[in-house]
């Protein structure tokens, strides 16, 4: 249910926030990530469009968040990518269902709300202060003490 | 989140559920559920050979629900035409994410597992016999009263 370009995207915001003094070019992103570059290429410019995140030309340009992880929230990446896409009005046009759904389309929908409120109240910050001790991307605990985020 | 496959196979049930006292025909289903028809053959084929639906030929022949809506559960329905892709192994098959997923991927799963839930302990009974008066792919009230099922 969740694209690969919604895997990819959140993957790379992650991965800004676990290293974010410096900007990171795409090549270290995709890296850092198992990204395709070219892949990469194309959420990365969504996202700077929708000014989650900054791109920087030259010698020490690259991708950096353009906001605080503690601000960014799993439905702020997910919306820029692939949005959840609510049902408000009834998908066959019925216009006595306009103003309460059926039953199917009501629990449909009410599956939708409950994804939507889990990624609304979840920050990028929060998946990285986790108390699992499992750091997103890092393979060994040696990765995870590198990064600069503390767990 | 949810595929114009999923929509279909889910009106097509609800249609058959309603209409269970004898056979529908493709050229009915497609009408009643307002569904491409080649498109609705693709979907009833592959809800025939999950023993969802059964297919008789002939004069009489169509489509009928191999088992009663209310031991079909929404997630019977999705897991034939789109089944919902737990998170059980980390997506970047990192070695030390096996056991424990990372936060992010947890997340993931976790919204998943929600879906999951509700999908399982919803029958297509229930959503027949909600009591908001609103009928599954039924405009007006006098299309809900001709129905086989009651609300």
């Amino acid at each position: 249910m969740f694209t690969q370009t919604t895997e990819y995207a959140l993957r790379a915001i992650v991965h800004l926030a676990q290293h974010s003094s410096s900007p990171r070019t795409r090549t270290q992103i995709a890296a850092g990530t198992q990204t395709p570059p070219d892949y990469l290429a194309k959420v990365m410019r969504s996202m700077v469009r929708a000014g989650l995140v900054k791109a920087g030309r030259g010698l020490h340009g690259g991708f950096t968040l353009a906001r605080d992880p503690a601000s960014i929230t799993l439905f702020d990446v997910v919306s820029v990518v692939d949005p959840i896409q609510r049902i408000h009005v009834c998908p066959l046009g019925l216009e006595t269902h306009r103003n309460t759904l059926c039953p199917v389309h009501r629990k449909l929908d009410q599956a939708l709300a409950t994804i939507e409120h889990t990624f609304r109240t979840t920050a990028i910050a929060d998946l990285l202060s986790d108390s699992s001790g499992v750091q997103p991307l890092c393979a060994t605990p040696a990765c995870a003490q590198l990064l600069e985020v503390r767990v």
